[in-house]
């Protein structure tokens, strides 16, 4: 089955956003067994829009659009969608109320104008919108299905995985899959790990392996094509384990997974508590282990502390130590995570300090300096870094290190 | 002059690669006056990329494609191209010196496919590729341009902006120019602005209006085109003003400025200072405030409080309030605020206590409930929202709310 996406939006055409929706579908039909061969991009205007479709559907069996959902004049995709089946639209009881217990639940008035997202074409199929507002609607006609998704990412993708991917599935059944399995690592470089793994790459051929850079650390990306996923799932086990043998103790998780995912796991399977004393991730480190649903079971609380009157009255780190050594030290990185240990009382305790940037470094501690300390009944280990990249990508470096290096410190308990 | 874009490559169709080429082209096309209304993805495959842009031609007068001019048998996108104006591929003596020269320059073999990409077609204005081995190309027939630029972003920006640009203005002019300006707004829904602002999007023409819902809120977008620059900012003042007039108060800033630059730049005027305690936001809203460089000059810490203890114990809630209303309650948020401004002797302090969900809510205190509370020494406000989403984004709009409550708690003092 021939694919092709249609994204519509005049900011697409404008330059202003990045189309991010094409890569995820694409990605997510391919492993489906779906042939994605065009994508097509075009903007809020009822002749283009409706010329594209109609193009569309002449080359592919299933064309899907992103955008134009939603409940003001420029929302025009279903119009058009419908237009092109000759279909008209009509008010859907269901879709209506729904929208007006979503309004209720938020205690938000609704406007009048959000009842267009209630108009469905005849004999449409619809998806319910679990993330949003605007429902996604499918029409067949002739053999070609015509899907309509919301455009904002998260309301795409919800409604993909939950409606569009089950639907299609038992519309069309699957052909050949082809699979990946996204290896995840922190602590070791984009070129440190090429030469572990060279060999495999320069001999790959089903699976294939590919090493990619990417900001959370290095990914190693198997994939796999076969008749079947329970074929592609055994080729992508042997290179795995082949991999795994050599670079095991880097690699974190298995695709999509993060690393403040699997130290959350970890510390709920051990029954450990966690504190932070944050000084230049500025909460950051907290904030993404409070990203795991039902992280209230083992993070009790925090402190940030952006000066030294903080550092001392909340976390009790010596007056004598931030005159000798400053406040960017290793002594003082301890009696953080010492110090938030105590004073919250939990098993475990992170200390942070560091400079940011992009101002504040000088020659013996420049920008990019910082001490991350992980302490437990049984001791503290420290640990000297040294990032480069924005302030935001230092912050964002050294919440990646510190989660490392508290999932080694349980692993090592 | 219409544009279309063809990006090529199946590796885009895989969704393995985000195309970010064509926002960046369309994005400058459109500031030299382009109309850039089609953005087209195709794969390596002769005959379809050969459809492609004998489509693209009939509805565009420039076709620009990127991707396809590497050395490897899967490069085919100049091939397609010479073959859809009916013209052969030369080697083309002078590229092929370049290419030497710069294998020479890295002192590595040149393999003789690289030789390929000297092969240009007949007829064609070459474009230089001064970050990398392929040229670009021009060709001209019946009125129509089809230019092919390299697929790797830094090689297609550098023969874009060094090449691509002056070709273009030189053959076309200036015909007008297209700029944009975006009011950010908070603190009110998509239908709410544009019942405000209604009248103007139906009667927009030049500048057009666009209401455009994105993760930190909702955006106006008012773009103008005229014969320069200077005229096309005037167009965009009037409307602008017209706009602050009715709904000022919810823009917080123009085009790219974040809600924590904005409340940053005021806490700096102001010379005031500020602390944060935090329990569903886990540390988010103190890590938004300290992405701010130089935020050490007014984020004083914070707290991060996950349970009933560390409340009482760092940010002095009474016991009898959490036993009384609980947690996520008016109350605490307010002795949160309170509490965190006097700990840590800021003039400012922000409370903030919710549920971010998924689990944990009630019929009484449903997920999404959360409360903000900022305290000055003239008094605390306090406000009680629901917020619908998933954890992240529910923790995201919390913060999001409290940067503008205390933006109007400084406008207000």
């Amino acid at each position: 089955m021939i694919v092709e996406l249609v994204t519509t939006g005049s900011e697409l055409l404008l330059g202003q956003i990045i189309n991010t929706n094409s890569s995820y579908m694409a990605r997510e039909l391919n492993s489906m067994g779906f042939d994605v061969v065009y994508q097509t991009t075009v903007g809020d205007n009822r002749q283009r829009m409706r010329e594209v479709l109609e193009h569309a559907l002449t080359r592919a069996d299933i064309v899907i659009t992103t955008g134009g959902l939603g409940p003001t004049q420029g929302d025009i995709t279903k119009e058009v969608s419908a237009a092109v089946f000759g279909r008209s639209l009509q008010l859907d009881e269901a879709c209506a109320r729904h929208l007006r217990e979503q309004f209720a639940h938020w205690q938000r008035p609704m406007a009048e104008n959000n009842l267009r997202q209630a108009m469905i074409p005849e004999q449409a199929h619809i998806f319910k919108n679990y993330a949003g507002t605007a429902p996604g609607i499918a029409m067949e006609q002739g053999g070609r299905l015509l899907v309509n998704l919301p455009g904002p990412p998260s309301e795409m993708k919800d409604m993909f995985d939950r409606s569009l991917r089950p639907y299609l599935e038992q519309k069309y059944g699957f052909a050949a899959v082809i699979l990946s399995r996204v290896l995840n690592t922190a602590g070791i470089g984009e070129s440190a790990l090429e030469m572990e793994v060279r060999d495999l790459i320069l001999a790959q051929k089903n699976p294939t392996l590919a090493l990619l850079a990417r900001p959370s650390g290095v990914i190693l990306r198997i994939t796999a094509k076969a008749a079947d996923s329970q074929a592609a799932q055994q080729l992508i086990g042997v290179m795995e384990q082949e991999i795994r043998s050599r670079v095991g103790k880097y690699i974190y998780a298995v695709d999509d997974a993060d690393l403040e995912d699997v130290v959350g796991q970890l510390l709920l399977e051990r029954q450990f508590t966690i504190a932070c004393a944050e000084s230049c991730t500025g909460g950051l480190l907290t904030s993404r282990l409070t990203d795991v649903p039902g992280s209230s079971a083992y993070v009790m609380g925090s402190v940030v502390s952006y000066t030294n009157e903080v550092k001392e009255s909340l976390l009790g780190v010596e007056a004598e130590v931030l005159r000798r050594v400053g406040a960017v030290s290793e002594e003082t990185a301890c009696q953080m995570a010492q110090g938030v240990r105590q004073r919250i009382g939990t098993d475990i305790g992170v200390g942070i300090t560091g400079i940011a940037g992009p101002g504040g470094g000088t020659p013996e501690k420049p920008v990019g300096l910082v001490y991350i300390a992980v302490a437990g009944k049984n001791g503290t280990v420290v640990k000297k870094n040294i990032f480069s990249g924005t302030r935001r990508q230092v912050k964002y470096r050294t919440t990646q290190t510190a989660l490392d290096m508290v999932r080694h410190f349980i692993l090592d308990i």
